[in-house]
Parts: C-alpha cells; sequence; structure tokens
C-alpha cells in the first residue's frame, strides 16, 4: 500500500519565505502521518493571482534553487515522493509555471504546465514536453498542473505511459456549483481516474487572493474514481488515503475489457491532430 | 431552445414486435410533451442479454426495416429527431449494434458502435466509422452508443466534428456506487458535456434481464456538464430538458479560454496512436 497524501495550503502572495516554509511544514506533517507521497499546491511558493510578469519573476527560481533543495532534504530525510508547484525560472530567463517530482535521490522530474489558465500566458510561457511519468520507490508516477487536467488527451498520455498514480497540484478559482453535487474541477478527476484506472491525487490551495476564491477541492481518488479522500473544507487541510497501486497496473473493468486495451487507436489518430 | 426528450424503456427480449410498440409508443409521448429530440435506448427493439448470436441474428433488421420506417414516419409527422439502437443486418449478413438518426427527412445516420462491452463481439462486428454528426431542423447533433461515451477521445471526436448535442442511446450495466455519489456512468457523461461544451442525452434502459441490472442512468446535461434532467428511477420514464444550443456552440471557459482551442492537437498527436 501507497499512503497518499495532498496538504491544501493558503499560500500567500509574494510571500516566498513563508510560502517555503508552510510547504516544509506540509511535509513535515504529511511525513509524521506516515506518508509515502506528498502533494502540495501549484505555485505553492509565490501565490497566484499576480499582478504581471514583474511581479512573478523575482519569486521565480531555478530547479536547483532553494525551494526543491529544501523538498530533496525532507524526501531524503522521509524516503518520500514530493509533488508540487513553483514559478520556474528557466535558463534563459523564460519564466514557466512549474511542478517538480522529487524523491530520496533528488529532484526526479520537472514539468511545465502546458495548458495556461486566464492570464497565466502573460506571466508564463507554456511547457511543450509530454507530461512526466517516473518509478519511484512508492509507485509509477504522472504529473500535471491543474487547467491540464480538463484535457482528456494529456491524462491519457500519462496513462498510455503506465502513471499509476497522477499527481496534480493545482489552484482551482470556485465557480458556482449546484446544490448536491461535487465541483465540476473535482468530478473531472474522478472520471479522469475512472477512466483511466489510475489513482489520482489533486492538491488545491485555499485562502482568496485578490479576489479570487478557490475550489479548495483536493481530493485523493482510487483506480476506481471513487473519492477516498476530499474535498476537505476550505482551509489548510491534511488528506490521507492508502491506496494499492498495484491495482492500477490493472486495467481490467471486467471479464472481457479493458480500459485501455479497448481503445480504437487506429481510429482516434487523424481525430487527435485535429484543431 | 430545443426540448430534448429521453424516454427510458424496458424492453422485453426477444419481443420484437412487443419493443417496436413500445419504441413508437415512446416516441409519441415525447412528442405529445413538445419533443424535439427524443433519445431511446440502445437495442430497443431486441434486448440485450443474447445467448449468442442465434438468438440476435432473428431480431436483427436492416436500416430499411419496419423499425426505422416507423421511426421515420413519427419524425415526419412531428417534425422530430429520434435517435435510438437496433441491432443492425448488414447487406452482407454481418450484425451490428447500432444506431439511427432519423428526422422528418428520413433516416440521417447509421451508426455502428465502435467499442463493444463484454459478450457483444459474439453477436456483433465493431464499427469503424466515427461517431456521425448531422445538422437537423433542431440541431446539430452526434450520436454514440454506451460504452463508446467511455472515451475521451470518441466524444472529442463528436465535439470536434461540431456536434452541440450527443445521443447516446445506452444499457449501462449496474456497478456499485457509493451512497450519496451518481452512478460513475452519469458522471461521465456530465464531465464528457463539461470537457467538451455540448450537450449530452444519454437515454439508458430498465428492467432486469436475464439476471442483469441497469443503472437506469438516462439523463439530459447541458453544455456546463450539470445535469437538467435525470437520472430516474428504474422505470420506464419520460426525461424533458429544454435547451438552448446555441450555447453549445460557444466554447468559452472564461475570457481568455475555450474548451476546443486550448487543446494542443501538435502535443497529442503522437500519444494519440500509441497502443
Amino acid at each position: 500500500m501507497t499512503r497518499i497524501a495532498c496538504h491544501q495550503l493558503a499560500p500567500v502572495i509574494g510571500d516566498l519565505a513563508g510560502n517555503r516554509a508552510r510547504a516544509l511544514a506540509a511535509i513535515d506533517a504529511a511525513a509524521e502521518a506516515g506518508a509515502d507521497v506528498v502533494v502540495l499546491p501549484e505555485l505553492v511558493t509565490s501565490g497566484y493571482v499576480f499582478d504581471g510578469a514583474d511581479e512573478a519573476r523575482p519569486l521565480a527560481e531555478p530547479a536547483d534553487g532553494p525551494t526543491l533543495r529544501g523538498w530533496a532534504e525532507l524526501a531524503a530525510a522521509h524516503d518520500l515522493v514530493i509533488a508540487g508547484g513553483f514559478p520556474e525560472l528557466g535558463d534563459d530567463g523564460t519564466l514557466y509555471n512549474s511542478a517538480a517530482l522529487v524523491d530520496a535521490s533528488g529532484v526526479r522530474a520537472l514539468y511545465r504546465k502546458v495548458h495556461l489558465w486566464d492570464r497565466e500566458p502573460e506571466c508564463f510561457v507554456a511547457g511543450r514536453e509530454q507530461p512526466p511519468v517516473i518509478e519511484t520507490p512508492h509507485g509509477r508516477i504522472g504529473l500535471m498542473v491543474c487547467y491540464d487536467l480538463q484535457f482528456p488527451e494529456w491524462v491519457r498520455a500519462a496513462a498510455l505511459a503506465g502513471a499509476e498514480l497522477l499527481c496534480v497540484p493545482t489552484n482551482w478559482p470556485a465557480e458556482p456549483t449546484p446544490a448536491g453535487e461535487h465541483p465540476m474541477d473535482v468530478l473531472r478527476a474522478m472520471v479522469a481516474a475512472a477512466t483511466n484506472r489510475i489513482a489520482i491525487a489533486a492538491c488545491d490551495r485555499c485562502g482568496p487572493e485578490r479576489g479570487v476564491e478557490w475550489v479548495s477541492g483536493s481530493l485523493i481518488a482510487g483506480p476506481d474514481g471513487w473519492l477516498l479522500a476530499g474535498p476537505p473544507e476550505p482551509v489548510p487541510t491534511l488528506l490521507l488515503a492508502d491506496v494499492d497501486l498495484a491495482g492500477a497496473r490493472d486495467k481490467a473493468l471486467g471479464p472481457r475489457n479493458d480500459a485501455l486495451a479497448d481503445r480504437r487507436p487506429d481510429l482516434y489518430a487523424e481525430v487527435a491532430g485535429r484543431t
């Protein structure tokens, strides 16, 4: 069994030192609770609602910067896998809305968000690489960020690459939700899990920022799509769930069906490239 | 506004004449309620749980057979679009799990289910054509059958072809559902609608058959994914919803995002063909 944690947090925009400390404390809390994998929100070190690139730039750092060094230290100390988002400063000065996957051996994958939301293009350049899927000591783990999850093609890419667990740092802006329903972002994650027979751990933020409210929809869904933890109240919260990730390698939907083998890629090929 | 109807029904296996009459009565009831589009279940004339091809064959008929002739008469009489499923006897004697889209001018599209469930391959050959999307007097309407909806690639194909409403005749076998949750088949339809900003009308069956129970999850979801009607109790039920299908042509997700234009088909192309 893999103990998966999502630590919903309330980053404070611009408070790099404070946000770093809150993220490290969240990782410690998850480790204390026996977690093997810890997921943190998107842009956890910086906050989200930037006035523009000039505000985002001083909050960005390279993959060998202090944030990921700090995560790598805790990953080594507690034998953890950590996934979380931060504004990345690329070698050539380009900014990306990135997420990292870190384990006891260091930074295993860096992913640059491909599908950018709202005003993000004013600050960030969109990535061009497939979502990483990494064999870790705690399972085969994929990584993408927030709005990426809204594109079933992208989740499928991670599933076809063998992801057993998809970690999704997010900042989901709140939307109207009918009474008695889960927020649509939560439903999307549940259905993406069931459709691909993978576990999904999406870690959202809380704490209104410059007039933006958040879904605070952090969740852990099993390979059958049903919620194992979350969504919590809109406050900092540690979610935990134990998942047998071996179950995510079995794509059977019954005695004669298989979520991936039943695809008809020959028939999809002409559609995928259609714009 | 387009008034969409799903008429959940309980076909009786092998009772071709009785099932045809029940389908015609359902269409009449929908027309009486002012429907513009009527969706009926998968294999509505035959039932589903066949002992094998020998039982299915005498229940099959060609597209110019009495079932679709009857639907075409009612479509012309009431200016309706009708979508429903039946076992099709192809020109060369091959059987298909098919659905038809019929309007006042006759049979507009015939679709052969591409993704076959469970024992269906013992009776039916899988289709090889894209889901049809047809301009009708009551909107631009796409068509697929049951398990097809479980493949986001397939719904995307219909959306990219311009479907405003996707009609989905289904026979969803019941599965365990946690208390307080919609069945996963219902969630899939809701998320597929929201992901593609299209309306979805899925018409399920009821009435246990040879030990199989059904979700009876008929539903009409708007382009925002939220339920406008259904799912009903597991009995024959007429669901109705008025939908402005022009809303499904607007893919905006906010001032700067678009559900289809934000796709990155260049990055998906290599994945789609992966098996």
